[in-house]
């Protein structure tokens, strides 16, 4: 008996809508003790004040309760990345490990996860919480048993925020924030939580920067980190997705990274490398076999795209997050020829600056050219 | 000596930015007495109270002033589209006519432009709207040269919209408007104007629809209309492109109908059909030869993509118009290379609900192709 | 023994924040078993995709259902009304009803709750609406004991909306809804609602209408209905407040209509009505008298202000019902001497066009008068 | 012969709207000659992208240029703050000074302008900024005729701000800005400037703050400044308001700090010590005699007005700015009886965290006691 990953795409119609999820519970196609993370792009504006992400996680949580154990119910990762912008669809993406007497032929896709401690909040931002992330990713990829930072492929952090009552209760005890301005804490969350990925998965070494780096050098990046910032946690909820011989199973993942919102060519030589024609968009027949795609997306610090002005950074009616997310999903969307795609928004040191790092999901038997040969899968 | 079109993009660095259209009229690169039309991508938001298309309009008019007679600037049609959503980049499209001596090397690319009188408002989004377009259309063709419908591939209109104090006006005097919400009334103008324009055309006739189909029956739609509502005038600016014998010159125009927003096929098609390879992104040598795009995009009132939900149509916070902006900017700028491009919102009866017409104006000198066979144009 | 009506005003950190609820039922402050309805400002958008109001009511029923079977916890009314723009502070009001044995004392503050069966979505704007919600204030009223209409100070109406799926889901069957925008639903279904409000209050007759008035006839309307329409029910939720000598107790509500969105002379007559000298803004000693403010605001159809023109109309941004309630908040705001009030938007049919009604609650035993004559309450 | 101050109201249909004003010189209500400042609420959204500001700014130039030199069209301070959120009505006050025969009847009201060199970037939000500003308060007190800081009453300014731009034209140069945030530098800009019309008033000494105080120290502040940041200029226009005996005529100015947004009282005592009744609302008859009511907005850092949570700073929608004028829109309009009145937002060191300054403008002959007592005015 062998490890093996799982990932389903459930559409949501509202923020609390889980019926998708308890509907696959009760049919035996997810087995809720499997689950290791649920990663859903809910349709708040987020930002500060989008209660669309706690909201998901309580109806989730509320799901799960039935079949798990308390302690099993927090122990699951629930990343909920909000703002759908553009065509982007709301949904969940559930990731979850079983096992299976197909032994042998890896490898294949890989999950794990953790939890950090609370962040004291006048840490964010800041080398602590560098150190706290890089730590927390080392555990999920223990939990994931992926040895060799090389083979992961993707590595979701969801982070906490600055709210003004955060603020305050740092500064009432004499301490101080990174930042007052709650939008821009999640920016530096954001950032030092993927520096820490970076950290662990020794594409910078921790020596390397001091703190001031931190939401202003953007040749520091990590080609594999994602990170949310939400309102609704304290502490970091950390998925690591990765290749493993020790899994096994149809599924595959790869990633690439864009140099900018529409900087597809990378991703299409990504979705080659897992066996996709991918001339063009990607054909109907094509489509099935690609499970997820997850990206980030950012409007890039110099207002411009290829030399050319853009107004995202100027727009005080639509945060920048919101237009860069709706941009890239049309980008990515033409690509692959749907939007239930995951493109979160703020990329700080997440990839090149205004760019950002893709991953893709590949169930290998559903490959137009393996079903050709072997038949659809069951 | 035969007609010959001329387009220029000229990026804005702000709404009143004319100063490339003063550089680019003082270095002699532009003949101001030649053009036609000016298309502008400005930076507001789109819809009703953006102030940015009649401040661009206000500068452009101040720059033409004084190299031409105050008729000869109102006559110009400035069709300026509010919304830079995404990365897409602020930008004047200079069109016009110039003479040549190289005569006959025909068909090219053909404009003209046509005023319509201004639009009692309780007409608007009603038949005498749709009426009064068709009109305008058939004066801008014959202003073009253009006899046969078939040879048009892009007739943009810039329409009127209601607000508070213009539905008090009709109001006050007993009439009745068709819309009492502002922000529709843009869709209806939109609507009504794109009819107009199909009945000009030969796409629909006149008689084969009533009244209550303007904005209701998504099944009536031109392939080559674009329409702009702005609240900065009372009646439509017109404007046609085609392909006429009579004019030459480099320059050639094609058009696509894109299904959804991302439905980004047919335009590579049209591309190719322009001379360009297309294979995927177009690449570093071939986008100079794209000398223009000009899109709309719409949320599609079904409120799905290809059967998965998005939010666009229940978001209160951003309109809709600009979801979709941004979100087709993505998809079309992931395929041609660049965001400098002309995406509208609002694509009422233009293209088939969800989607919309875009048309490609390409010199065929700078094709990659043609400038290794005969080098670099002058 | 006589029944007595409680009303606590409870502030909220987040929309599921009901820490303050737990702790006045754990503390006895609040008997959950004789609570009607709860009232609440959620800080959401207020609009069609403002999920702060579902999941405030969610965390409300988890935090009744300890104490509460599981019908009882669903027949509390929950009146979510989303919008704390300006400063308006959100809050929870818990209103309900328990026994004293201070018979006799009356009139004062009575409570009654209703809900209606879900609503056809198309007879949502229509009279169908109309006749459901009239019956649901009678039902309404026959739970608060009262008989007669003009005892009534305030009905509190939270009514559905349509979403792009509920169109989707009456047009797949043939039917048709009564407009098409997400948006305008919310104020067809507020104004049917309140219509049927009137009517059952006897303000006006149902036959002296007809279904085209809903939503345009605005010298129809009610002095004491305020409706909130939401995402998150598919029926009716309404609660009566009045005065009767069947109830005991120190609360009393008066109700005043404002012209429009300065109009604060006639709140001021209601307070002094109720007791309160009300000589400018209240001051620090009256305020902990007013228990509750109740009031609903909207930006009127004329664009103007007292002949001044405003922007709230002509506003693609920002939803007229967040710059009216946001403006309500300050004018009403500096009356009373704080913004923890509840001002809902969209006053379609309730008080005069641009205006609305105001029902405030007093405690008389805390009103600085009766307290240096009696001493301050226990 | 003695000079006299002007103070008229002008209604703006739109931010380019300048009728009004052309009107007024036409009939000779008001001499072009005598313009010193032109203060205007314009509908835009008053943050970074707002382009009505400057949209209004051509127009009214483009009005005075038939009557002035272009010298003297440049000399006028063209004062545009951003955003009508609320009812509050876009305006432009225009104030000027002419000559009297009526000498002696002094203290009036006295009006004096200056413009500064324009603000290198890197200087913005700095001490450079305080400076700047402080020797442009003392030219225009100067220009006033009002040596006694004491005499001032209100200080605007006009500011700038850096955008996405700006910030790397400082950059480039291996400078650094004070933030990269554009909207954040709109804050920055407003509170330097503020503090540097401190400076000039006596409020606060020069050397007793250093340059991280600005922006951070809420203690810091002018009870007379009120700033306005806007993308169209790089420099500072600044008009000073105060009471002279060298000035003649029926206008007096007063002011008053507001401590929060619904701190209305210290208004109320400012209009009774100028010599209205003010009880309650300002009746009909009274409000003629009021020309101009000047004041700013904020949120106040601490999350809470009077201990109650808002909502404004943890707003991803809506920016605080917008949030706080229409709140306090709503507060004084209510206490004056209109909405035409300027409320600026952003009130960094202008009056108490979360307050700030208001004035006053009356026409003395207008008042209700003087009409009875000597008929009304011309």
């Amino acid at each position: 008996m062998a490890r093996t990953a799982f990932v389903h795409r459930i559409a949501a119609a509202a923020p609390d809508d889980v019926s998708g999820l308890t509907d696959a519970i009760a049919s035996g196609t997810i087995d809720p003790r499997g689950i290791v993370a649920i990663l859903g792009k809910t349709e708040g504006n987020g930002n500060v004040n989008d209660f669309t992400r706690a909201f998901a996680v309580r109806a989730l949580k509320d799901a799960l309760r039935p079949h798990l154990s308390p302690e099993a119910v927090e122990t699951v990762s629930y990343v909920m990345s909000g703002g759908t912008e553009g065509a982007m669809s709301p949904h969940f993406l559930v990731l979850g490990s079983g096992e299976t007497a197909d032994a042998g032929a890896g490898p294949a896709l890989a999950v794990g996860g953790a939890h950090t401690p609370a962040l004291p909040f006048d840490e964010l931002g800041r080398l602590g919480q560098v150190r706290l992330v890089a730590e927390g990713v080392r555990a999920a990829m223990a939990h994931a048993g992926i040895d060799d930072p090389a083979d992961v492929h993707f590595v979701q952090i969801k982070c906490p925020l600055l709210t003004a009552e955060r603020i305050t209760s740092v500064e009432v005890r004499g301490g101080s924030v990174a930042t007052r301005d709650t939008l821009k804490s999640m920016g530096l969350s954001r950032g030092a939580s993927s520096l820490g990925a970076a950290v662990a998965l020794g594409e910078i070494a921790l020596e390397s920067f001091d703190e001031a780096a931190i939401g202003r050098d953007a040749s520091l990046w990590s080609g594999r980190a994602s990170a949310s910032a939400g309102v609704e946690l304290a502490n970091h909820e950390i998925v690591v997705l990765g290749m493993s011989r020790d899994w096994s199973g149809p599924l595959a993942i790869d990633h690439a990274v864009m140099a900018d919102g529409i900087d597809v060519e990378p991703v299409r030589a990504a979705l080659r490398r897992l066996g996709f024609d991918a001339d063009g968009q990607l054909s109907p027949s094509e489509r099935p076999a690609l499970m997820a795609l997850l990206a980030k997306a950012e409007a890039g610090t110099s207002g411009r795209l290829r030399g050319l002005r853009h107004t995202m950074l100027d727009d005080s009616d639509i945060s920048s997050t919101r237009h860069a997310r709706a941009f890239v999903a049309g980008s990515l969307g033409a690509l692959v020829g749907h939007a239930g795609i995951y493109v979160s928004g703020g990329a700080e040191h997440q990839g090149p600056d205004g760019g950002g790092p893709v991953a893709l999901i590949a169930d290998r038997r559903r490959l137009p050219s393996l079903v050709a040969a072997e038949g659809s899968p069951s």
